[in-house]
């Protein structure tokens, strides 16, 4: 697709004097030559100046800050128009010919279904009704129990366990937003990796990045019937217990423990060595490690003596 | 089952003159000539007296607003009755024997289980260890993604995308209880119908209707984790963010927001437009959209001001 | 494995006389002879004098409460030292040679996956992609919805129901940590009993007990998305709704209703007759049956009367 096409596609007026061909959709810091990038959000408006992109949809009051060489897609709704855009480039559910390579003592179950481009390492076992997508990479000595769904270009480690029904990769949940309140599939071309050590419970969801990677890190230990949502980095050696969630864009730094039910809201950054206890939801970052509690947060020994002064009232 | 072999089923007396053969069991508005019908809730008491079906299950006291052509089957437990008596009904897991029928351009991965009866449209892609229930209808260009469960008589509009582990249509949370405390399984019949253009996360689950249909309109989005109760209807574009939940009976409105982990109670009406913050938990119908926090509910400004005069008693 | 052999894995000094054969791990109380066992909280001190365990691994100081025959294993760090040890007597995920035994008039599903060694009674539906592990009892008229996981050795009862999705089985989630912040697995060799006449939801996970059994009792209605934490007990005829949550070692008694999104701490005691509100927090055992409500939890009269005052500090 040529910058003209996606202009109009977009109905966009493109001003491109060269037929230039893109080959996909990516942040303004992560995209190289050759992929169109959006501003949608003015605190990435300083990365307009250093981009690779090739093009960029944005509002026509920024597209002044763009490089000379970067062709400006103006519109004031770019992050719908990207949106838009985005099902042009979504991969394919199979996009590989190359038959799966399967390691050494590995034991795949019949109705588990390995699609092209998999690399499996030594020592796994891949259970009954197990998905693996294309082009997903699973370590050595993984057991994945049956059921369990694998998008494709998913990054498994060493050791790694995932439980019964567990989904990874599925689409994180974005969507630009019409006038008409009607809701425009952002499509997802991240992945998940999840590295050496870990074990995920049963029946939870880890979403893939929209652009990028949401990252388990090594030794973090995830319970049952748990949202990750797109773009999450959760640290080394973190605990999250059944119920728990992430919205997407939260980074936990390393042995975080989230206790039953907690959550945080999106685009946040816990603290290493925090301990939210149960039930407690974050909507605001965490500088300093510590035990946090309650809806709003608040420091767990705060919440205690609210809840004695609250009893009081009574 | 006529009319005398249900009653000496639920050891009811029966004073039906004929050998009225039963088709079914419903609720007093919708039921047809041939169906049964039973008043468990005094609120619909006006309904007795214009009901079409066949035979009522209801309280002696209330027996005489019944038309003189309806038979009534007297008891105290009218719940436990139907419920009793439901089992009878019930649909079976296999009913067709029609093969079945898969639209051009359609692909099927091998492990997955299409009853007959089934219906699938063109340009879908079901994929491995999904199962499709008897005679439940696929439109076109449906992306269902691995270990998706389709339950029976499930109806399933153009453009839609479920992601792996969800269930669709899975029997609603529904007994009567004895005097002993045990609970009596009210076999659910109905369906779940999912319009055009939404897209369902992944382990979600959507429960069918006891009678009738649940039912999410066109272009809602649902994400992961999220459980939406029997008889509910999400309405067009409505937004539901992770691990959110509809009791029972349940109506939103369109373009009605759900935060992470909200909730409602059952039998509740939301209007248009609403948007309930994340954790928010509603026992009340909202007449007037809005920004609402907080269980108990309130308006969000409220709220936001009640946690900072709650932040000062400490 | 010996015990000297024991020692060394775990680099603690033996000073057993003889090279006495281990064959598992058991708490003091439940130990046989022949098996290992260790006490990590002062609170099971007084069940040191009765073990029938031969060996048990414990802080110096404990050491001379042993009886004279059992060799002592010192550790600073028994739990984490049983957790390493734990691996070593995990149970492989197939051990069985005897093909499975399935009763009359039972279906199962083309795409089913049964182990050796499972006992599946008559009258049953297996559907498509169920996976039930090595070992396995199920009773009779039984319907396993599609992609059901029962993990090895689960024992499910007569007219149990459990809907698609649903994992159970899985591992409890039980770690021991080193003081370099990591987690060291405990593996989990118990099961899970359910009992007859259950019912369970959608996509809801039950983990098997660390040692002994995780029970669901006859009767007991269990919906969607709930996560019950190993060695929990639900008692007879109880009422989970949707997304609610028992962490680990929660006994609940007989009619215990809990509602939707409400949870409880784990190492409790729920009395009997208990209902506890949607969205309630329990984190102390409860002694007296009745109507709770909120986080903290009280009394849900107490409950509405706060909220009251609460409105009125607005």
């Amino acid at each position: 697709m040529t910058i003209c096409e996606i202009a109009q596609l977009l109905q966009i007026e493109c001003s491109s004097p060269v037929e230039y061909p893109i080959t996909g959709i990516n942040t303004l810091k992560e995209a190289e030559k050759g992929e169109i990038s959006f501003l949608s959000d003015s605190k990435y408006e300083k990365e307009l100046s250093t981009t690779q992109a090739s093009a960029v949809i944005l509002p026509f009051a920024k597209a002044h800050l763009l490089p000379e060489d970067v062709v400006a897609l103006i519109s004031e709704e770019p992050y719908l128009m990207v949106a838009k855009l985005s099902k042009s480039f979504a991969k394919p559910i199979k996009s590989s010919d190359i038959k799966p390579i399967i390691g050494c003592e590995s034991t795949i179950y019949p109705t588990a279904h390995i699609e092209n481009g998999v690399k499996i390492g030594s020592g796994c076992t891949i259970m009954s009704g197990v998905y693996i997508g294309s082009d997903a990479i699973i370590g050595d000595n993984v057991i994945l129990y049956p059921n369990v769904s694998i998008y494709r270009d998913s990054c498994i480690g060493n050791n790694v366990m995932i439980h019964a029904g567990t989904v990874i990769g599925s689409d994180g949940f974005g969507y630009a937003h019409t006038k008409l309140g009607e809701h425009i599939k952002l499509y997802q071309n991240g992945n998940v990796i999840i590295e050496d050590d870990v074990e995920i419970g049963a029946n939870t969801t880890i979403d893939c990045a929209v652009f990028g990677s949401t990252v388990i890190k090594r030794g973090s230990k995830i319970d049952n019937l748990i949202q990750i949502g797109h773009n999450c980095v959760v640290g080394e050696h973190c605990i999250m217990v059944s119920q728990s969630g992430l919205a997407g864009s939260t980074t936990l730094g390393r042995n975080v423990v989230m206790g039953g039910q907690s959550a945080t809201a999106g685009h946040l950054t816990i603290a290493p060595f925090t301990t939210l206890a149960a039930r407690s939801g974050v909507t605001k970052s965490i500088i300093k490690g510590g035990v946090y509690s309650g809806f709003p947060l608040m420091e767990h020994k705060l919440w205690l003596k609210l809840q004695a002064k609250l009893a009081k009232i009574l």
